[in-house]
């Protein structure tokens, strides 16, 4: 433990900047550090080595937990234990546990990339629970990485931290700037989903150094992406306009990975 | 058109007992009727010969849309206009756009299981999103239709409805009271998805007259499905704990019809 300080009042700027934390992407991608609310979110920042920058403990818990938040109070670098009125006011949830980190995202570039490996490439995802639900089917899995867009959802809010269960915290999970460049100096082969006219996917055969690539929910791939790539198609029936974008991700990784 | 009336007031009778079937699935079970809010809904409900009980208009909707509404009036029988603010306590949504039907539940039992059909199975299945979406999976891969236990969420239920987009309206859908006995004298081979320990899936080859399994998200499959299906395993890395039902009904029905 090193500084442990109590505070009560909701304009204090330190609770200011956690709350703009949780609700700005820009914010957190500014300043590289992200919040993790609720003792498993707490606990899987602590498994994977995740750098916890401040910890906030509501009064309440201090006192019920007790002596079994000692490893976390020793991890973070300060630990500040406020009210439950202002816990109340930097929480994402509707009724907070009392315990929540500020971390250091794990940063990851296209350099990352392993031109060997099997990943699942995100061309803006709007929607975090369609984000979190494809992190946690990655990671089921057993794909390398995640290569998402910058203009997508951010892997680090909180709702995507929850849909994820905390997946998005073990994956190596790399956020591109410019995804049609690090898509195509990646090395890997890649695979743009596509609603119609692709190569059927079931007629692929995936090796290692590959990607499939899904896109927005609304507009699917760009046309940059889907130039750089082999388009495939996960052939439907019925009615359906399209599959999810969580449930074609789903799929195509497990092709990927069959 | 057969009857049209004005309604301003919420204690009318008509308006608590479709404010009754949105919030009960005992309601609507009980007099086999379901609520269909939106346009969109309403023209799934009226391409698939779902008959309309009741139709609800509120006053602003009626007045902008004018005769293009007419088709619906026609199919309903009876019409109901009613004041923005009567209209909002009936809607499910927050933002409503001012149009809804009661709609004839289509009455599906175990007797209209095909023998030769490939099912989807779901024994207990508690999140609507989770049912929703894996209805909008099954249409578009294909499958013949969902058994569901009466004791997991109600399909016809608002928030299944708008997850599945509309898709709950067009496939078939057997709501079974018991699960097990209507499984077991279906006909079908039964492949019950459990998380370890089954046969890989990878390694069963499908036929027709088949149905996968999937149980509760908290629990899984109860040991009396267990029983009367062969026991399958989507293989699983990485430290996740299970996939999203959701996921796994996908990678599942996917299988089932590759």
């Amino acid at each position: 433990m090193a500084i442990f300080k109590e505070i009560t009042s909701k304009d204090n700027a330190e609770i200011k900047r956690i709350v703009k934390l949780q609700s700005s992407a820009r914010e957190r991608r500014d300043t590289g550090l992200f919040v993790a609310e609720g003792l498993r979110v707490c606990d899987d920042c602590a498994d994977n080595g995740i750098e916890i920058v401040t910890l906030v403990l509501s009064k309440n818990y201090y006192e019920k937990q007790g002596k079994s938040l000692n490893k976390y109070i020793e991890k973070a670098a300060e630990t500040l234990l406020v009210s439950e009125s202002v816990f109340s006011k930097i929480a994402d949830t509707k009724t907070p546990q009392g315990i929540l980190a500020v971390g250091k995202i794990p940063q990851a570039t296209a350099k990352k990339i392993n031109n060997g490996g099997r990943y699942v490439a995100l061309e803006n995802i709007a929607d975090p629970s369609n984000l979190g639900a494809i992190a946690r089917t990655a990671e089921a899995i057993g794909v390398d990485g995640i290569i998402v867009s910058a203009d997508g959802c951010d892997p680090y809010s909180p709702k995507v931290i929850r849909a994820s269960m905390g997946t998005v915290l073990r994956l190596d999970i790399i956020v591109s700037d410019n995804i049609v460049d690090d898509l195509k100096n990646s090395g890997l082969r890649l695979y743009g989903c596509v609603v119609k006219g692709g190569k059927d996917i079931r007629d692929v055969v995936f090796q290692n150094g590959s990607a499939v690539v899904i896109g927005n929910e609304a507009n699917g791939l760009t046309e940059a992406v889907k130039k750089i790539s082999q388009n495939i198609t996960i052939p439907m029936q019925g009615f359906a306009e399209s599959l999810n974008a969580a449930a074609a991700a789903a799929i195509a990784m497990w092709e990927l990975k069959r």
